[in-house]
């Protein structure tokens, strides 16, 4: 089940269970529903009505993708992609999603959510019109996030100065700190209205942080449900603690062959 | 960091690490470099070179797009979208996502993975064609797999009969039964060349299993730590066992609302 599930079929059934629960009598079913309501018709917390996704060409798909299928369960929220140029955007992989609002055109959200990549991630945080674009968007935002190396832009567009900070594993302290902001080893760290996330899956729980934070538990226990968000990792790894060192240096060595270069030219 | 750092970095990478080694001392040093050389040559167990995703409109978002992003890490596979024509295929929510083959041009695949949804899942649980196209592809894949509610189409093409599987919670006994598959309460389910998961975020595992299977704990290691996977639910929640029955109930009454009149009108 999905985003529909929720956000629209919860709309469209709203009516449904109002009648519903005036027709009952008091009694114990009455209840239920009158509980069930009073989930479904939560107002949240903080204003929240318009989500924006920046995205480029090499995006990581689920630092974009995974935020945007949880968030579009906020009843009532517009959650949608933005690009510098509208049109297709091709992820690292040649997935291509259309996008249909350029920054020109989008002059304010009340979520701004960053994600990561790799090598156009690092090339972002040298494009003064998108970096221009974010400190005018936070300027007003609600929220202002990033999931994974996405916090890269967001640093360099200044906005995580004297932050406390996450980002993916790699270099993560020495990047947050190029950019002023304090690295915290956390699933994913909020301080004031800047939320950060660690690598990619991260943003599926920094998501859902950002629903409880505005709806509350019982709301965020219907996503999870939607989302059957009971994970089983196979083996007890994905993050650096966990993993065989072996393999996380492999890792370290083929990010380092990709990004090195750009990062650090002087240690190349 | 995604799928270009492990699956175009890696093979930029080979050459790069080959000729390192044979720079290199037979010391601890070069021992390290063979071990990783290991893992990232491991030849796969079975010949999987082609993995095709089904998409249709008001197919569920992550249901595609984790399988698909998990999946992309397997080096030297193809991994991409089908669609019974091909062009732009929306989500529930309003992503366009834009798909280059159809079911006419594909006549093999490898791995074949149908993700859920809803309304228009079960619709396609009548669409011939598309039943005609699975029952063909499956005649010669390596693993056939689904998703969530994809359960629901394999099932209708008849190829999970007598099979244990599962699918998203919602009426899971039910529907498999309806096809004449056993419901078994698992994150995912292997039987034979059929694997089938639990709901939208059971793909997640689920992938990372089927790359297991053909790649071993190190490969996939490295692949969780591409995606941090090491999650950290906000709840302990996200199954129909873990969930405040009052939510349960709440969810339940919103896919009736949505899907009854679907799968069972008598009971309208």
């Amino acid at each position: 089940m999905g985003s529909k599930s929720i956000l629209q079929t919860i709309l469209f059934s709203l009516f449904f269970i109002h009648s519903y629960s005036q027709q009952t009598e008091k009694d114990s079913l009455s209840k239920k529903h009158q509980a069930k309501m009073s989930v479904l018709m939560t107002t949240p917390k903080l204003p929240v009505k318009t989500i924006g996704i920046f995205v480029y060409d090499g995006f990581n798909t689920l630092d974009a993708v995974g935020p945007y299928h949880v968030l579009s369960q906020l009843m009532g929220v517009k959650v949608f992609f933005v690009a510098k140029q509208k049109g297709m955007i091709r992820n690292q992989t040649g997935l291509k999603i259309q996008v249909d609002r350029s920054i020109d055109e989008v002059k304010q959200l009340d979520v701004l959510l960053i994600p990561g990549g790799a090598v156009e991630t690092f090339q972002m945080t040298k494009d003064s019109a998108v970096l221009n674009w974010i400190r005018e968007i936070d300027r007003s935002s609600i929220y202002t996030t990033s999931v994974c190396t996405g916090a890269w832009i967001l640093g360099a567009a200044g906005v995580l100065k004297d932050k406390l900070a996450t980002t993916n594993w790699y270099r993560a302290e020495e990047m947050l700190n190029r950019y002023g902001a304090h690295f915290k080893e956390e699933r994913w760290v909020k301080d004031g209205k800047y939320w950060t996330s660690a690598g990619v899956t991260a943003g599926l729980d920094m998501s859902l942080a950002i629903i409880n934070n505005l709806m509350g538990e019982q709301y965020t226990q219907g996503v999870m449900l939607d989302l059957e968000y009971d994970p089983k990792p196979l083996f007890n790894a994905g993050s650096v603690k966990k993993t065989d060192p072996m393999v996380t240096d492999m890792m370290r060595s083929l990010y380092d062959k990709g990004l090195q270069p750009l990062i650090n030219p002087a240690k190349k």
